[in-house]
């Protein structure tokens, strides 16, 4: 097998075909082609890149190493929203009922906090007795029975996609464009999900900080969903500040159930509703994005979002009366605090370094092996742009383990900024590419 | 240990600290880095290079991951010559004799067939009894008593280039310039050189073609050896057409003799009389390149290199009445011929063609697992702007299983042109770097 020849083209900045594509990732997945020469090639496609065939293709060999969901016996169009990881982003908690009360079904299989980022499943799994590793059957099943599933990645689906996230992870090769498309779009494909939505996130607390960067992975990932058979509507959204006030997984649940009860943050609210509102769109459940929006704050107002949800953790384990009494999550035993040193307006709250500190709180993870405390966070008292007078406190943290406290407040004393006059007020919803 | 920082580090651009290289490579040597990572990082240098103090330090790793030897208790600057690799290149077999014989003393390690380039020590196997695998007493016992030593690298030297070099010829990252400056000149450190003339080939059959990139390699030979107290001289050279009239094993060791005779081809012998001159410049031993170039001269019209090589080999377990006799050499049971298939001067004898012809009748090695035949390979009666007519052999094909030739064959054919007019006629010294 030419395996170092098709790395040399690769290296020089040829195309691969098609069948090297399939003998690489097969051979891969079965121990054939060692994890060296996989290693050489990843770094060859970080630097070349990946023409649009070659991609196609490489998802397609991805896809097929391992299992692929059907779920045409469940009605209507199945829809998945995906973000490429924020600080604060508890947006999937909320709009996945709020979708799947509107009548599209959304099959939801989401990540864990990794690095600054949070995971939707860490949060999830603070609600006693909530399971995420669920079967394919029961997958299924919930979705069938609720509307909606909140999942993790059945070990089954894209089994070349673990193989390779492991290797990157370790290669330095995760920072490419296509190997970021292909990973996150495999497994939605494999999944079953007819049309995804995308916020790919934009600022410090992003995956990828730049614009131009994010727009390149948003222009991908809705060419290459085109290609094969997914359709993706792609929204770059700002991720300077975290969304909403709080940062957490307990703390972040308590705060998609606001959402469901019509109160909560302005730009979680307004986020939530504006994706949903796409998300309805490309279910084929609404005429157009303000038809759309007007169903979802619908079903805000009606309670069909917060019963929805309800209904779903019950599905999954979980203990249902958190949904109507969220006191019921887990609560840190100690609060500190991080004050104004200055009075003015709040100039910066930096999503990237508060990420790090909630990570070093225990709220995510440094390595894969890591726990999460679900009990810890940071509360925001204020917003970019808002006024404050020194000594009035910024945020208040949530800990279990004052070494840890120690460890992370210098990171939020850094991340705050407090300026006079008053800063240009950032939009949220930066581009939107279809 | 942050690998995949230094990693990322690399493949941003940046430059690795020293201790990072070390660890590495270290790391590497002793198992504790995994093949993927150090894969991942020579991409990675493929793509970015590496800056001269990082490949200085990379070097030095290399040589401190095994034994060095000392060579203080032999008189005199111990000279080196070394090839990036050619067709028909027996100049080695010739030349080391002749500056021992001039008083500079020899220590070299040669390789062996890879690819359509020969091996001087598959060429000096094909005398009957020579050893090669000389542990490093015998080396320097052989290297005390004859001036010179003609045999392959020991284990115990540089094992970090051994496993390097398997890992770049499996990931397509063997064709990068600090890469294969550190791994040849690694070599000659180790094994004691005081001074190193590198003939670095330009043309079909030369390892890199092109002729900046020769320079390239001529350029960061010249440096990294003066960094690391090795002096070295480079020269790059044609090798569009074989050098001299053999292609082949046995024959080319026939060839060197004739050299040492006094006789042979004019391209070999300025060659081998060029560097030696350099050589005994380097040793001390000349005063300039014309002093230098009437040595040798000296030499071989004395016979004093003819006697050297003869004690060598006795020396190395050799049967030394090849010298006197090669006509002991082995032959090959069958001859074919290619013939002119019009008037004309030869307009080309393509280097990379011949020699890939030379390795499918046995000469050399497709994979390092191939043995090579001592008996087969290719005569040329005529070179590059040399008169032939139609229906005249242009080279005989001396080989052992007529499916070999038959594979061979189509490529001599096209590799040999006849054409109208007289071609420019080419130098054999094209520039040299000091």
């Amino acid at each position: 097998m030419p395996v170092p020849l098709w790395i040399a083209a690769k290296r020089d900045g040829g195309e691969l075909p098609d069948d090297a594509i399939r003998t690489i990732l097969e051979g891969a997945v079965a121990g054939r082609v060692p994890e060296y020469q996989l290693a050489a090639l990843l770094m060859a496609i970080v630097w070349r890149g990946m023409s649009a065939r070659e991609l196609a293709t490489w998802m397609d060999a991805m896809i097929n190493s391992g299992d692929r969901l059907t779920l045409g016996d469940i009605a209507g169009r199945k829809v998945d929203k995906h973000s490429t990881g924020g600080v604060g982003d508890k947006v999937s908690i909320c709009l996945a009922p709020l979708v799947a009360a509107c009548g599209v079904p959304v099959p939801m299989m989401a990540g864990r906090a990794l690095g600054h980022t949070g995971g939707t499943l860490d949060k999830l799994e603070s609600i006693p007795g909530f399971r995420t590793d669920l079967d394919p059957a029961a997958f299924r099943r919930v979705l069938r029975r609720t509307g909606m599933v909140l999942a993790g990645q059945s070990r089954r689906l894209v089994p070349a996609d673990r193989l390779l996230y492991a290797l990157r992870d370790a290669t330095a090769t995760v920072e490419s464009i296509p190997l970021i498309a292909s990973s996150i779009l495999s497994k939605k494909i494999a999944e079953g999900a007819d049309a995804l939505v995308m916020d790919v996130k934009v600022g410090s607390g992003a995956f990828l900080p730049g614009r131009t960067d994010a727009r390149r992975l948003a222009r991908t990932l809705v060419d290459l969903g085109g290609r094969s058979g997914l359709q993706v509507v792609a929204l770059l959204t700002a991720m300077e500040q975290p969304l909403g006030r709080e940062v957490g997984n307990a703390s972040e649940i308590r705060e998609a159930i606001e959402i469901l009860r019509g109160g909560g943050p302005a730009d979680t609210r307004a986020l939530t509703v504006r994706l949903g509102a796409e998300m309805l769109l490309l279910g084929h459940a609404a005429r157009d994005l303000a038809d759309g929006t007007r169903l979802i704050e619908a079903a805000i107002g009606s309670g069909a979002g917060l019963d929805r949800l309800r209904r779903c953790v019950e599905a999954q384990g979980g203990d249902p009366r958190i949904v109507d009494d969220p006191t019921r999550l887990p609560r840190a035993r100690f609060t500190g605090r991080i004050a104004a040193s200055r009075s003015g307006v709040i100039a910066r709250l930096d999503a990237g370094l508060i990420g790090r500190a909630a990570t070093l709180l225990g709220a995510g993870r440094m390595s894969k092996e890591d726990t999460v405390d679900a009990a810890v966070g940071v509360t925001f008292h204020h917003k970019v742009g808002e006024a404050v007078t020194r000594g009035q406190p910024i945020c208040t943290v949530a800990y279990n383990d004052p070494r840890r406290w120690n460890a992370a407040r210098p990171l939020l004393v850094a991340a705050c900024a407090v300026a006079r006059g008053r800063p240009r007020r950032a939009r949220l919803v930066l581009e939107t590419l279809r």
